[in-house]
């Protein structure tokens, strides 16, 4: 591999040192780690394709990489395989408020593209909580999400083009910057694809229109109930907020531990309502929202009237992660989304589970499209809580399945939830999902044992699965 | 194949009498014909497996169709193959407004589904002008827009699961009713892939609240210019109104013969602006609205102020098509897409060309999006007329291409365009979809034809292609 890549990859890309190497081994789920066996920094989209070209030629796997902030383990490294890294690759082409696209890099951040769109007067909506470091590459390989999805849509909703390198190491162009391309919608299956189709090389992006004006709203309640009960008010009364956030009393108690974020005293959940759009109607439909809120028994209702409180106000939500920290060793971030209706029988049943099995579980969700990031707390240093913890975010995505919904909202399957898509898709379901990783991808190079439990069909042989972790088959180490 | 299904289809919904298979030897694009060796009438999904399953057996090409008002030949039968007529099933199983999702047949009518979401204050967005008669499952293969696209989106946008018969005659299901289901999107790549991939059975659909309010607002102007002007003002200005159409002269001289629409005397160009949303919003944006058709030169402002009005001011519009039967014996209807800030551009170059070739085209289309609807005027007892206006035809296309376009913007590839598909996609691009197209049909059997100008993978030959029409190649008689 080193030999056919010297000629194309500058040598001081081209990483084998361990302790280099170790510094990929894992994205943002540190549980699992792998060192790769080969990193490369591209930065050009010949280098990838090259580098891609040498993989399908000598049967070695790759993995792609952008920031490595994915909270799904999807850039996991493959221990026999390389690791191609797209961060490099950060050249912000153009940005055409008059069509309102934009044409970037994989490697350029998030945060940047609407940066470069906001003097004209729009943004790039898709605003994962990472947005200051996670990559556009990264964002369409997951389909990436955020507090804002609710109105403005997912990653998918606004890429019209990519170029992308497939797995034999060919470059096409899927899509076009018109709207509804002829042919099978690839831009939209290659969306989250998770990297087992290829690697995007670049990107033309939809920007949205800045809005005329933006109010925050901070609601304390008693319970999630109550929360939950004024959240279907809202969108009942016809009324898309930008964001609607719900944070139960553990979250709560986190975030003010972790930031003072000063949210109400007492509260049982607190509600944050994001209205965005033109003034006169963020002035009716914070009118309707007040209402509801205090229909629905708020104790206080605050707004946020500048960029300074609003910042405030959602400092402790966007915290809220990380807060965790400071009333528990350890946790997972679990990610499920159920239909909205279903999202007080979810919670009260995911109380229940966490009394039976006393596990704690902090809630922090983005109550408007029924997306739940339940955090189950644990302490790694006593006997079985890894396991009892990693037992009750099983048995939440189950819940999610039960009522509907699915095992992720916007985090991705990657190598953490690959062993739950039997649970939710049936046997020829994951077939025909196969077929299409198959036609890209006949030999399994492109971020093998992601996304699909265990290798079925393109004639592969099934691997031996040691212990109740399939995972393991794959040599990756848990940690 | 009659053995075959005789057992599982009853005898009457089995057509061989060559008088009703005519019946159905055309869609809604009329110029080809091709009558089917089988039609099944199908009146259940078990119904399409078994059909698709002997097909996949003998291997009969099979054909599937909804209403049969496709504009691109898209369910134009094959001559040896079976006719698969999804209308029979046609049972709207569950609108739950609350969770804003409705499950229907593959046979309900577009219209239906917002009817029965109305009383709940509830309608289904994608509104193609053939919303009383086209179905949901004709909807999902051609990814079918509408007047109001440009602010809600095509069917893509609206469909979140599909049951699915495979070409090998599997039912599997697409999607959950969860947004963003985990694994490729395979319910964006089945939407618009016209009958290729196989035949929807039931479709889970996202409902959309009906708007507060609606303003409806004719405006004349002296050229397309203008009306192009005032429309990307609007958008600029960052009013996404519901829908924004331009007429032409000649557009609306065929509209005033038909039905008598009473546009602005001596328009050069007539932009139909719809705005939607809460009645504040609407009150605010329609000011902005007037203000910047005024600025572009408007010579007449009416609005709508209820649904008597409206519906006049849309019945021009919407009787365009049929309407330019009188002015012309013989006419084509084109459907292109240019990024929005092209449109004049685009335009002035289309009025060259049809000076040049002496060749009339009138002008209706959704200029929000830069979906543009020429109508090529012919008479096609005039000698060598046909081909004069298939060239203009044509060579709009190509220029909808040179600026950064696409050869279609809602009414599909199918049989009409498949030959266009190269002058927009590189090779690499075209195989690229039929590694998707194979990987699902191997045997090549769902509507084979379409689309795809010429098979090239899956092992198929290629077959010999008489002449300058490829599409008689597959025994098209062309009319």
């Amino acid at each position: 591999m080193l030999a056919d890549l010297r000629g194309v990859v500058p040598e001081r890309q081209l990483l084998t040192d361990p302790s280099e190497l170790d510094t990929y081994a894992c994205d943002g789920l540190a549980a699992y780690r792998v060192r790769p066996a080969l990193v490369v920094l591209a930065d050009s989209a010949d280098q990838v394709a090259a580098t891609v070209t040498a993989c399908a030629r000598r049967g070695v796997p790759f993995v792609a990489r952008g920031s490595g902030t994915g909270l799904s383990g999807g850039a996991l490294p493959h221990a026999e395989g390389v690791l191609l890294v797209t961060s490099r690759l950060r050249t912000l082409h153009e940005v055409r408020p008059q069509d309102q696209r934009a044409v970037v890099d994989p490697g350029v951040i998030n945060l940047q593209v609407s940066k470069a769109a906001n003097p004209h007067g729009y943004y790039f909506a898709p605003d994962p909580s990472s947005q200051q470091i996670c990559s556009i590459g990264g964002n369409v390989a997951e389909n990436s999400g955020g507090a804002h999805c609710l109105k403005y849509g997912f990653t998918s909703n606004h890429v019209l083009s990519l170029d992308v390198v497939t797995p034999q190491g060919e470059q096409v162009t899927l899509g076009t910057e018109a709207p509804d391309a002829p042919g099978y919608d690839l831009v939209g299956a290659f969306v989250g694809s998770e990297g087992t189709l290829g690697v995007a090389t670049r990107a033309t992006v939809r920007l949205t229109r800045l809005p005329q004006e933006v109010r925050t709203v901070l609601a304390g309640f008693a319970s999630t109930d109550q929360a939950g009960a004024a959240t279907s008010a809202i969108i009942a009364a016809g009324i898309v907020p930008a964001a609607i956030e719900i944070m139960d009393a553990l979250a709560i108690e986190a975030a003010e531990k972790a930031v003072s974020c000063g949210y109400p005293a007492g509260a049982g959940a607190v509600l944050v309502v994001e209205l965005d759009g033109s003034a006169l109607e963020v002035e009716h439909e914070y009118a309707r929202v007040e209402q509801i809120c205090r229909e629905a028994g708020t104790f206080e209702f605050r707004m946020a009237t500048d960029a300074a409180e609003r910042a405030e106000i959602w400092k402790g939500r966007k915290s809220a992660f990380a807060a965790v920290g400071r009333i528990s060793p350890d946790y997972i971030v679990q990610d499920g989304v159920v239909p909205r209706t279903a999202l007080p029988e979810v919670l009260r049943r995911m109380g229940e589970i966490s009394a039976e099995r006393g596990v704690r579980v902090a809630n922090v969700f983005h109550a408007g499209d029924g997306n739940l990031h339940p955090l189950v707390l644990f302490d790694a240093s006593e006997e079985g809580a890894t396991e009892r913890a990693e037992e009750v975010s099983g048995m939440i995505l189950d819940l999610c399945i039960e009522h509907g919904g699915s095992i992720t909202g916007e985090h991705g399957v990657g190598a953490d939830k690959a062993r739950y898509m039997p649970r939710m898709f049936t046997d020829d379901d994951l077939d025909t999902m196969q077929l299409v990783r198959c036609a890209f991808d006949p030999e399994g190079l492109a971020n093998p044992g992601k996304v699909y439990p265990t290798p079925r069909l393109c004639g592969e042989r099934p691997r031996v699965v040691q212990g109740a972790h399939p995972l393991t088959a794959d040599g990756v180490e848990v940690f």
